[in-house]
């Protein structure tokens, strides 16, 4: 995909309707990605994310010690390689190998962007102090990436096990005159 | 809406997939309410959830007062009614009234049920240890309500600004075996 840069200061937009994203890590030259639902935005400028990554996944001890991945956002197209990614280890497996999922370099960070995904949001560990309590990392993109011919993006949103909603359409809401 | 007690083990079904919920909050006999879409699951058991309000909203000090809340999650049937909720502040106006929505007694919490709502997730504060860096709640659900005539609830998620996409189909996705 031929991807744009993205303002730093929309990545709200992209995040905020809750879509499942891929987390992808680099350690040791060995890359890892898994797909992640619990993830909410927490700053605007600069754009902070909060998301949990138990201490049972393997990218867990990746994130730890290099302080970076990527957030890339997935659409139904690659739907069966996102599951598929969350029910094997990459302890055992290269998962970009046996999903055919494709890493690009980033410009920003070691872990690599998924060419799949319509949208990659390069990030930093910017404060570990709920780690230890609830695995809660809060991280800063520092670099975002769009396909710009993705218009409406059909994100894939968790309903628990193997139950997904599919992105609807997009309309404006407008408050109430009166 | 007849509801019916919801196990608390699925609660991250209601939420995961990002919608925009209502956070109504009770103080003082004033009751209050404001949308909110910055919220992610953190603990499957007991259920936490992460949140973020700002201190700029009304809301900040009766939910850091009365440390309750309750989390209600509407659908498209009053989306101009939760976006006029996020357009105005509870300190001049009564929102229940002017919006013509109903409040409910919870079971467990002085905050009000939004009767109008799908599920209704009560809530206490659980730690504030982010509160004054992010403006980020960790509450406990401690009882919850869901509306079992509610199959496909359309839900709204927020797109930025005026923009929501609306719960598209739920489909099962499985990974690929091989």
């Amino acid at each position: 995909m031929a991807k744009r840069s993205f303002p730093l200061s929309k990545v709200y937009i992209l995040l905020e309707s809750g879509p499942v994203v891929m987390v992808a890590t680099a350690w040791a030259s060995k890359m890892n990605v898994m797909p992640m639902s619990w993830h909410t935005m927490m700053e605007f400028k600069p754009p902070l994310i909060g998301f949990v990554m138990s201490d049972q996944n393997y990218s867990f001890g990746p994130l730890t010690a290099t302080k970076e991945c990527v957030i890339n956002i997935p659409t139904i197209k690659i739907a069966e390689e996102v599951v598929s990614c969350g029910n094997v280890s990459g302890a055992r497996i290269n998962k970009f190998e046996k999903f055919h999922l494709t890493p690009k370099p980033a410009a920003k960070v070691k872990a690599p962007l998924i060419d799949e995904c319509y949208a990659n949001l390069e990030c930093r560990v910017a404060d570990k102090s709920m780690v230890e309590k609830y695995c809660f990392f809060v991280v800063e993109v520092v670099k975002a990436w769009i396909d710009p011919a993705v218009k409406d993006p059909l994100t894939i949103h968790h309903m628990g096990k193997e139950d997904f909603m599919i992105a609807g359409k997009t309309i404006k809401i407008k408050p109430k005159m009166n």
